[in-house]
């Protein structure tokens, strides 16, 4: 685990090949200066690292986890589990039914321990970093003002013409 | 408008037939002892109230809000392109489906607006309940002391035997 | 709002990407002489251009609105919400099961409210424009006329053969 | 054909099993006092009726079809191809997964001939009277003064509390 | 109609992009020698059509209809209300949902009009043709030994080695 | 096998719980005088049973086989497989999702083995039946006349009132 | 964990309400006189107790797992990632789409990390007991010459009739 | 039958096509060094070679199978009543909802009859190599700790880095 570089936001995924889709997640991040890290850790595969990482992140200084996976897609989840942490969960498309499965095996929570689940894919990654930032500036009154100005430019660069 | 007493975590959902589930999300505030208060916000039906009550709850002292619908579930997803706050969907059971209608309404999400979305019903109130709570101890260490201790207790009281 | 230019049927869409399908909805109209016109108004992005484009558009002459989106789409409905012309939806394809979350978040609204709910994709989009038409051919004699020979021509031309 | 009263607005079934839902189309035209009837019309049983119902129905005055019927729902779509009249379809709630194949069957119309559809279930015959409305208020300014009222007491009624 | 060849079975579809899927019902049938001829007949643009060649098909001397459609795919159980022949249905594969539409807007015929559904796509379309031969194969011997054969053939030419 | 007394259509179902469901379709067959009989053939728990069941029903004069299965339903498949006769297939109703496991276990056939797929539960189980009559009036004229006399009654009896 | 008595078929759940349904595995391994035990693990109450199951049951002697779980159902998969034991899992009916979520969450591994998915519910958790005997009947003749009485009964204890 | 030549695991699929699914549950076999191999045996197209493949599966010597089929998949399932051996399935990913239809009519056996199922497509295949080697190893210490290292360098190759 000494190779997992503790950021405030931390985004792991269950593989390499969630990537192109994670990745995302760090534009908003990057946009509204938000420090943030990324790293692989598979549920199934490396479920020792994955408990490692989970039990540690509160105490390294981690506020927010990002985590995304597809299929049997266990790793948000089992992170809630394991952290009180606020877990940001993105279901990775897949290519059963486009993602229908890692939604469903991620926002279907039991009572108990909640992941905050966003659209399947690279929106969906792209809103996990957004929803970190949101939640941190609560406590951080620049970061409130970083989003209200992002947020007010979006609605702005969304043009009146169809083409 | 002046009906709404805003509190820390507001939980606003389409229709007083949604409060059945809606009330699950009051369960771990209560017992985590986070300021809240419900009320009846209809996208459809009240488009002007969930405009203003969108518009006016950051300011009113507002951190986070819970919103939950059914169907062509609007309520989450506009608050949310409303206001700035972290936004916690619930996805009320439907009778179409159980309720494919309602997660899919508010789970998909275009890039630039995001919900933390829960599971379909009863569970996923509770849940967003809880999450509201994780977000508000990341700056407020006593309430993350009690969260910690509703999580060991939550684990400790699952019990082994079957029946 | 002054970008947008009213007539009797006013597309709008959430997104710019969503031209390619809803530019459909404009060729019956043209070919049935129906003036029309199109904007880029997005519920999630610009919810203020959204209130001002529904609030306004029956005393600026509009009679008739067709809204597409995506995902979770949101479009129609708020704007049947917000005005009392009658909303034609276009559920716009998405990657997420070919347009499922598209069609649900669209059809499902809860009674009150209604939208005029077309096919996913571009023939939604084409027989949008056309109940357009047909609506508002009840009280244009020459529309209804024109509408007529449109349906026989479009008849006569299906072939026979196969190939 | 003899026993079908044909008004301005027409309410067909494909059995009498869907009046249980599709009488919910009649309240809105009751309370906006818009003329209408309702008929049992089957697309497979009585095909020879179906076929005079809608070639007749615009010379015999009727000006908006509402077409209401469940499973592989053929009634809205093959009015559509015989009349040039608006028509909204009601998919009826089935056994089949709530209703998918009522809805499918009915929204997934092809280019070039299109019905209105709504949601599946009573809130859609409720919103398929609505849109009926909508649709003769456009040349009826009476009309539309009655649903702009119907517009604003819905909304005055919806409670502030949650229960 | 007096452009359609009526032979012993009948291949009708609602478009002539149905046709590559369709031609495939054309291949068992040539196999197994039974007359056969093929016309672009759609319950939506050409409602007169369907019906007329529904009601002449029987007397002009054919036993077995096979229709095939898409997305709201009507032709098949329209047809069925309208001839008593026996038809065999093929649900063409659409864009949405890979023809799910298609399949319950085929399969699912309400109690008292029958048509005999096949698998969505091209297999459906050649087992339609097989299953033509089936039926006929019961008041001919000949056919009854040819389709024997087949099968064996069919089953001889499987190989053990999967590559 | 002794036990099985083979008609002219044979109805089998997996198990007696499917019989509530499977004896809807003796009801067209007792009407129209189509001599029939039923019996339990399992594809999993009597493999041997379901074998020697479609190897002899053409010998014993059997000329349609009607055939009911719920869940992964592997009946009607494998009897077609094994038999040259039509083969009509009902998908019972099951828990999971109403039956759509039933339907795309029977309707998904590959190319070269045929069912003739009817709907999901009583309704198809029904029309399997119906579709056998018809199969059969083919080359039976004195059935052939039942049927057009049962079709008209079928029209004739659907009422105009929907009350 | 002291609590947990290994047996060599472990039946584990991730709550009591699953047990209804996970008792079901528990009537083939009595009847073939396999030894059996059964404890609540929560993934997600229960995170701790869930990967001292896991890595202690080989060791203590267990030679099959069986893991049943509903929702976002994350044990099955999560133990065969803890442990190197065959892992069978049985998807709990739940509320949403009568356990689709649950399937999914289950059946959709990544690869390296295999479950052996059973039907959804009480018959799968039937055949979980069951496929747990037939693999210890690969190295126990006697356990093998019992499944075999065990599967002959079954087949003659079907009924011919069909009530 | 003499063609097939009976190892430890035999790997059966309905169609060459299947081929390039399957061959991936060679991988782990082969690392594994378990003895295997593989044939083509259609349910649909080759009963009878079906039904003698698995009634002489085990006095050949064989311990586990797995079937891979899509579509109205009905391989595993026959194989599963007619051998006592464990099968382990694999839904091969089909043209149809990327293959929800060889997925259900795979796993939803009824109680009394059980297969393993894997996940869809080529990862589902690949597991099934290796789940077969996890039954294998409960009598084969070797193979056990072959099994051991090659879950353990499966964990270590996992890189910590995105990309």
């Amino acid at each position: 685990m000494e190779k997992i570089n503790f950021e405030k936001v931390m985004i792991v995924m269950g593989s390499r090949s969630d990537w192109p889709t994670m990745q995302n997640a760090t534009l908003p991040l990057t946009q509204l200066e938000v420090a943030h890290a990324s790293a692989v850790v598979s549920a199934h595969r490396t479920p020792q690292r994955m408990v490692d990482f989970a039990s540690r992140a509160k105490e390294a200084g981690t506020q927010v986890i990002i985590a995304g996976a597809g299929g049997s897609a266990h790793l948000p989840g089992m992170i809630a589990a394991l952290s009180p942490l606020p877990v940001i969960a993105v279901p990775v498309e897949s290519k059963f039914m486009t993602g229908l499965d890692s939604l469903l095996s991620i926002v279907q929570m039991p009572k108990g321990v909640a992941v905050a689940t966003q659209a399947v894919g690279k929106s969906g990654a792209f809103n996990a970093g957004l929803m970190a930032a949101q939640i941190l500036s609560l406590a951080d009154a620049e970061l409130a003002r970083r989003l209200e100005t992002w947020r007010e430019q979006q609605s702005d660069q969304v043009p009146f013409e169809v083409e």
